[in-house]
């Protein structure tokens, strides 16, 4: 074997992420993987147990480094209005999920192809998104700006009436002309209901 | 030609819908629907342009008589409390929803197919859902039950803000055990920003 570095989980996904950008998740084989990292394709197999286990934990870690830590710095801020702060979280999601299909088109395939295989995957990312919301709700609550109330139930129901702007399934209605008039619409029936 | 009836679009639609639930919508041709109508090919084309239209129209119709009509009857009822009533309205169009999916599984995937083509017909058809929802949101402001507001923005706002529930792209996560949980969170939330 030409590469002498040892072969990491990080170095594979990174190799991974390469080639699937390269040759779109469709076109990409675990051999395609094995030929860019100079290793056999048991080499890769030892670490993943299939291809969908590469694709979904590519992507798993796309999710995570693309989307959760950004939006983890908006929902850790201690200070302004919780309702401002609760708005740009969103704002920020949405954006990134539309700059994400445009600019990083293949990975963002590949998201929503593992949002329809991997249930469990998805649930999780889901659920870490909401405990950041859930952080913002409950400041708010604590100030006295939002209601008393369980901020956990009402931080996935945000996340959920959100959906139309945030999931995949809906990347052909983001360049709707409409589409930002029907998050303001969402955005203030929901901030009444916290208020 | 056997079939000595005048053809009608009524007719033609009918019969569509009969040969598009026997083979599915992917197995259904033109030429199935003309064969059943015992006429040609040509005959059916002088009504309709292309077999997309003829799929769009179906669906259209579908749609009108298996969900618009019967939640208008909802809609029009003039007593009664407009919460409960709302939530009347959206709990049928979820249970239509799901029922389809699982009883009219054909003309459900048909309209699936068409929700992603058809972008005109279905903006027409959840506009004449929204007019529905704005009815009973009007009411609720007039009794004073709701607060005053724009009852058309929140109308959409409702309706998109529940999109999880009824879109037919989350058909697989209507099955799920947390779906009724998921939906009161958001109806919770939904109404706290209507009263």
């Amino acid at each position: 074997m030409a590469n002498e570095t040892p072969l990491t989980k990080e170095a594979i996904l990174d190799a991974a992420e390469q080639v699937l950008r390269r040759y779109g998740p469709d076109k990409t084989s675990v051999t395609d993987i094995a030929k860019f990292l100079q290793v056999s394709h048991g080499t890769l197999y030892r670490h993943f147990a299939s291809k969908a286990a590469l694709r979904e934990t590519v992507t798993e870690r796309w999710l995570d480094k693309c989307v959760s830590e950004p939006l983890e710095g908006i929902a850790a801020a201690t200070d302004g209005s919780a309702a401002v702060q609760l708005r740009s979280w969103l704002e920020a999601l949405i954006q990134k999920k539309r700059l994400y299909a445009l600019e990083d088109a293949e990975m963002f395939a590949m998201y929503s192809a593992v949002t329809l295989e991997a249930v469990d995957l998805i649930a999780a990312h889901i659920d870490h998104l909401v405990k950041q919301i859930a952080v913002i709700v409950e400041r708010g609550m604590h100030s006295g700006e939002f209601k008393p109330g369980e901020a956990d139930a009402m931080a996935r129901a945000i996340f959920l009436a959100t959906t139309k702007f945030h999931h995949p399934a809906f990347v052909r209605e983001w360049s709707s002309k409409d589409i930002d008039q029907d998050f303001d619409a969402v955005w203030s029936l929901l901030l009444a209901g916290l208020q």
